[in-house]
């Protein structure tokens, strides 16, 4: 049997100071300014974070629970998966920084999905525009977190 | 020795006739209107496309040849790169469509890089917002193809 793991990666780049988006990615005030405004738990490694995803006429949609493996100033922040969609629990979760000239760029990795599965496709696309929300928080000073994030599919 | 594929998947829903996202898939004009303003070539089963990418004063940045190795009515056009970035070269594009409800979904993939470099991660990102262009195309009348397009790096 051939053993694959099967990644989503991204590549953003942001024109602001590293510890800015270090700061967005490592607070739980950060984190409600771009992926979704209701945000709770601690931050700090070893820490649990809790994420509800609500309708914009405030139904609980869905709620993620990561556990934060690494943080380290202006370099990485990384998240286990602990509670959520039964394809994410034991998946990582990692925003690796490095400063390039008047960018800071981030390397998104969601790693170590089981299998394929039509949801990982959903998932990508919708890392994707979560990581322009993140960036616009940081250049701009307002993200696109959730319930306000943009809608990609008919899974929204 | 473990064989791994590394592949890029999106999942997007389009709130359109899936023959009007056939259409910007499968000819010049839709081409032309998404990914990069200039196009050319046959965009019939067995012909091959031109792709060039130019900067905002013109000056020729990339250029990519795909040959169509699949186009069939509102369910997938297909390609495989025969001219591009070296690690794009043998690799196979897949847009599959299918109508559900009021979207169409499309399905994009990249598959079978030979291996994971930093420049997945871009074209990962990159790639989720030419599908966002595309979305906007169908839906609105105009995409946002290069060199128009969403910057994200400082590898644009």
């Amino acid at each position: 049997m051939i053993s694959q793991t099967i990644n989503i990666n991204h590549r953003i780049g942001i024109k602001s100071d590293i510890s800015n988006v270090y700061e967005a990615l490592s607070t739980i005030k950060g984190l409600s300014g771009w992926w979704t405004e209701e945000v709770s738990g601690d931050s700090n490694v070893g820490g649990k974070i809790n994420f509800f995803f609500r309708s914009l006429t405030g139904e609980l949609q869905g709620q993620m629970v990561m556990e934060v493996t690494k943080s380290i100033a202006n370099q990485a922040v990384h998240w286990r998966c602990l509670e959520g969609p039964q394809e994410w629990i034991g998946t990582d979760f990692q925003f690796n920084l490095t400063q390039q000239g008047e960018h800071t760029i981030v390397l998104f990795a969601n790693l170590n999905w089981r299998e394929y599965v039509e949801f990982t496709s959903h998932c990508s696309m919708k890392w994707a525009t979560f990581l322009l929300s993140l960036r616009s928080l940081v250049e701009e000073g307002k993200g696109r977190p959730a319930p306000n994030d943009i809608k990609i599919d008919n899974w929204n």
